[in-house]
C-alpha cells in the first residue's frame, strides 16, 4: 500500500488544503495529513484545536488520516514506513522554501522522496496569514475556509 | 470623478511613496493616501506621526489628500464610493505579495480594481525597514526620504 | 476624458485579454485597445485578421474602441493624446519583462504612465503561445478563447 | 497498478531526466515515459534517435518504461488509463511554464493530477540547450549525460 | 593588496559561508570576515560565540582574517581602506534583498564595490534558519556545518 | 597581476555594458572584455563590428582590453591565465541563467571563479533585445548606448 504523508501547520486549515489533500486522495491508497506540534511561531490555535479542525474538515474523505506528529518531518515518516512527503507549489516563494526544506530532508533521509502538487486556481493566492489578517478586520471569509474554521475563527476573535 | 486610494503603512513615508502618489495623481482626478491604524506588527512610528509626516510630504501636491483608515481596505474604500486602489512593483516579493492581497480582495469586492504603478528606478530598491535599519546604524538617509522623515528618525533614534 | 490604451499583438485574443479590457473599462472613460502591427516575431495571424477577432471580441463593450497601430508605443499614445498605457501581469516572467518595458517607455516618454492590472485568477496562466500549441495537437479550447477566435483557429489548423 | 507519465522531448536525456525518473520508479508501480513526437522546435534529434537514446539510458530500470507519443499529453494519458503526470522542477522559470501547462492540462482533462519531483542539486542547474551549445564548442559533457547520448552527440556535431 | 569585506551575522557559520571564503581568498589578497555585532533580530549565539566559531572554522586558511564591526558596513570598510564587498547568492530571495542592499550601499559609498559569487550547489539550498529549526528537532547537522559550531549547537540545544 | 574576464555577445554593446566594465576596472588590475564570435543566435552585427564597436565605446578606459574568442569561455580564460570570470546582474532571468552558466561552467573548470556585479540602478532594465526594437521602431536611444553605436545603428535600420 502506498501511503504519503503531507505534513504542515494547518493554522487554520483551508480550503486550499483540502484541495490538496483530495488531490493526493487520488493518487495513493492512503493521505496521512500530519499537523505539526512544534512550531517555531506560536500558532493563533493549540496543538489541540489546529488537529480537531483538519478532522472535521476532513470527514468522509476517503483514504484520509489526520495526524499529530512534533520532531522531524522524516523521523516520523520513516518510523510509520512512509517514503512520500507531499506539499504545495502555490507560489514563487512557496518554491524557494520547498527547495531548501526538499534538499535538506533528502540529506536527513536520503530514502524519503517529496512531491509537489499544485492548488486549484482559484486557491492558488490564498495564505493563512493574510486570512488570519483579513478575518480580524472583519472580513467574511466563509468561501476561503471550511465552516468549523470559520465559527472558530469569529470565536477567537470576538474574545 | 475619479478617485483612487493609496493604501499603505508609511512607517514612515519615502520618497519612493511620493514618486508614486504624484504618479497617480497625474492620472486620476483625486488621489487618497490612506495610512493604515491597525498594523499586524508595531509600527516605529505612532498612527498620528505616520499621518502628520505623510501629510507634510505632500503638502503642495494637487488633487490629493491623507487619510487615516482602519478594517478592510476594500470597506473603506467602498464606504466612500472609491473603485480603485493603488499599489506599487518594485520587485518580485512585492509582486506575490500583491498578487495574493488583490486576489484575496476581489473576493470582498468583485467591484473594486487595484492597478499597479512602478517607481522611477532610482527608488525601485527603496525598503523601509532597510532605511530605518540604515538610519539606526547611522546612515544619512536624506537622499531617500522628506526632509520632516529625516529629522523624526534622526530624533527618534537619538533617544 | 480619460483615455487609456492597451497595446498588445493579440494573436489571436484570448478570454485573459476581454477580462482585462472589461476591468480597463471600468477604471477609464475609453479605453483603446491598440493591435500592434510590426511585430519582432511572425505571428499566426495576419493584422487584419488579428484586428477583426479582436472587434469581434469587445462587440458590445461599451467605452472600448479597437485601433491598429505601427512604429512606438509611446508615440502612438502621444499622437493621440493618451496618457496612460494598460499592460496585464500574470506571472514573474511578464513582470521582468514588463518592468524593462515600462522603464524604456519612460525614458522615451516620461510624461506617459504605464498602469497594470491582474486578470481574474481563472486566466492567471494563459498564454497565448500554450493556446496555440494545445490547439494544434487536438485540444478543444473553446474555455479559452471568444467563439470567432476558436473557429477561426480551427480553420487555420485544418490546412 | 498505479502507473505515472513522465513526459518530455528528451533531446537529449541528460542525466538529469535518469534521476528523475528513478526517483518517479520509487514511488509508483510503473513510469512510462513518453518522448513527444511532435515538438514545436525542431530538435537536435529525430524521434527515433530520442526514443532509442532514453531506451538505453534507461535499461536495466526496472518498472520503467519508455513510449512515442504524439497528440495532446491528457489524451495520451487518457488512453492508457493513466491517471498521474509526472514533471521536474529546476528553477523558477520551469516553475512557471509547469504551472501554465499543469492548469491549462486540468482545463483538459480534470481527472489527471500532475506531480512535481526535484532532481539532485547536482543536475539542478542542468539545460539541455546549454548541453548542446557546450558541447558544440568542444566541451567535455560526459559527466551530465549517458555514455550513448556523449556518443551520439560527438558524432553529430564532427559533422 | 587587495583586499575583500565579508559581513555577515554568521549565526553560526555553516559550510556554505566556508565554502564561500575559500572562494574569495582565491580571487583577493585577502578576505576580511566581519561579524556583524548590532542585529536587528536577536540571534541564537552571542557575538563572541560568533566571532569565536567562525575563527575556528576558517583556522588555517591563509589570508583570511576574521574580525568584529559594528555600524554600517560600508562605514568599515571605508575606516579599513577597503573597496570591495563580497555576498553570497544561493536564491532568488537572496538577490532580491542583495540588490535593495548593494544599491542601497551604493548610495552611502559610491566608491565601494558589491561582488557576488555563488556557492557550490552542494550548498545552495543551506539556511542558517532551516539549520537551527532542524538542530533543535533533533537532526544531525553535522554534514553542514564545521565540527565546533555542530558541538556547540547541540550544547545550546540540550539546555 | 590579477586579470578578470567579462564574456559577451555585445550586440551591440550599451551603457550598461560600459557602466559594469568601469566597476571591474576598479577592482582588478586588468579587465578583458571578450567578444564571442560564435553565438547560437544569428547577431545583428558582424564579429568585426560588435568588436570595432567595443573598442570604441571603451577607449580611455584604463586597464581595459577588448579581445575575440570563440570556443567555451573557461578555455580562453584558461589559456591565457585568467582565474575569474566576471558577468552583470539585472534581473531574476538574469539569475537564472548565470546560476546555470555558472555552475555549468565550474564543472568545465573547478580553478575558475564567476564573479557577479549589478549595473548603476538607470541601466537595470537595459536589454539589448529591447534596443534594437525599438531603436527599429523609431526611438532615439542615445540615452543608453555609445555614441558610435547609436550611428551604427541608425545607419543599419537605414537599409
Amino acid at each position: 500500500m502506498r501511503t504519503a504523508l503531507y505534513p504542515g501547520s494547518f493554522d487554520p486549515v483551508s480550503l486550499g488544503h483540502i484541495d490538496l489533500i483530495k488531490r493526493a486522495a487520488r493518487i495513493f491508497d492512503k493521505v496521512m495529513v500530519g499537523v505539526a506540534q512544534n512550531l517555531h511561531k506560536k500558532p493563533l490555535f493549540s496543538n489541540e484545536e489546529r488537529l480537531a479542525m483538519l478532522k472535521e474538515a476532513v470527514k468522509g474523505l476517503e483514504r484520509v488520516e489526520v495526524v499529530a506528529f512534533d520532531g522531524l518531518v522524516v523521523d516520523f515518516a520513516r518510523k510509520h514506513g512512509i517514503r512520500v512527503l507531499i506539499r504545495g507549489l502555490r507560489m514563487i516563494s512557496d518554491f524557494e522554501y520547498e527547495f531548501q526544506m526538499t534538499l535538506t530532508n533528502r540529506r536527513f533521509a536520503e530514502d524519503i522522496e517529496t512531491i509537489f502538487l499544485m492548488p486549484s486556481e482559484q486557491y492558488s493566492f490564498l495564505s493563512s496569514t493574510l486570512l488570519k489578517e483579513s478575518a480580524a478586520l472583519g472580513a467574511d471569509i466563509s468561501m476561503f475556509v471550511p465552516k468549523c474554521v470559520e465559527d472558530k475563527l469569529k470565536e477567537r476573535l470576538a474574545r
